[in-house]
């Protein structure tokens, strides 16, 4: 299965794109060795995540029509493309409801994410092939503490968007909520490698 | 009605609140003379709009019971004392509701928020005692732009959350955005002495 979405995924996405796919699925599995994941599973959705994202916004909402979407998102290909895309690797892949979620929520989020969510989350942002300020330390600690990642690529996502006046999607800012109040009850996600 | 007003909060209030409260009282004059605003009006909500501050959240939760509130505001002094505050000075003052809803909405913001409201959402970050990074640029803009000033003030508070991994209160982001999107549509409000 995985050769089949390789290369589905390298006739139809820009060079770019499927370098950055290749990055976050290959940073995926590093996380999920760290913190007991699922190695082929956060592949699979790394490699997927991004496959809606060069779709137009007329098609990113007509493979959504079915699924309960706020109309803020349905205007906005860089929030609608992760609920696109779970459908269409759904459709295409067949993929269980793991990676239909970690696909359909990489970009903004949720209150009590899965492990696979957690991952896909970190490793979209801190890929090899990105580069913008902060990318530093969320590199430095993803493999030692996972919920520390999540929280930091959720601030410089905000931090990016109030520099630049840009909307926040609230859902954002309450998963990032959500999970700086689990990570101060204990709960956090810590290496299994330490 | 004023000199009832501050003599009420002197007896009430620390004397650092009182000073704080004064200033704002001063700096929202200044604001409502530079934007078309009602000076006494504002004056009055300047006054009164930390009236409850010092309240247990017991108290602020007792004077609040009828007010429709979400139970995360309902743990959070620095939330509910805006609502709590509201109520206390419709009892005791019988204030009206524009300067009901400004002393309600000086924290949070809300969307779509009246003159009133955002020249003591302003006034309560950027009066004479207020000390905090980035405020100079708050105090530089709001004379001649009161929307940026909004905004500018809003995002001034949520990177000071982000840094220090605080609860963000999804309104002020809901805020934020209204208002920026209102700016960008054109409908922003300039000074009138421009």
């Amino acid at each position: 299965m995985i050769e089949k979405i390789r290369e589905e995924l390298k006739s139809k996405l820009s060079e770019k794109r499927f370098a950055h796919t290749v990055g976050v699925a290959e940073t995926a599995v590093k996380l999920a060795e760290a913190f007991g994941g699922d190695t082929k599973k956060v592949y699979i959705a790394g490699l997927l995540h991004d496959m809606a994202k060069e779709l137009t916004l007329e098609e990113m909402n007509n493979l959504t029509q079915d699924v309960e979407i706020d109309s803020y998102m349905r205007t906005s290909k860089a929030l609608l493309h992760g609920a696109a895309g779970a459908v269409l690797a759904k459709q295409t892949f067949d993929v269980d409801d793991e990676i239909y979620n970690a696909i359909f929520y990489h970009t903004t989020g949720r209150e009590n994410m899965t492990l696979t969510e957690k991952i896909i989350f970190v490793s979209d942002m801190a890929e090899p092939s990105r580069n913008f300020k902060g990318i530093e330390k969320l590199r430095e600690i993803m493999l030692s503490d996972l919920d520390d990642a999540v929280i930091t690529a959720a601030d410089l996502t905000l931090s990016y968007l109030i520099e630049n006046r840009k909307n926040i999607y609230p859902l954002t800012v309450i998963s990032r909520n959500y999970i700086i109040k689990e990570k101060n009850s204990g709960n956090s996600i810590e290496s299994v490698v330490k």
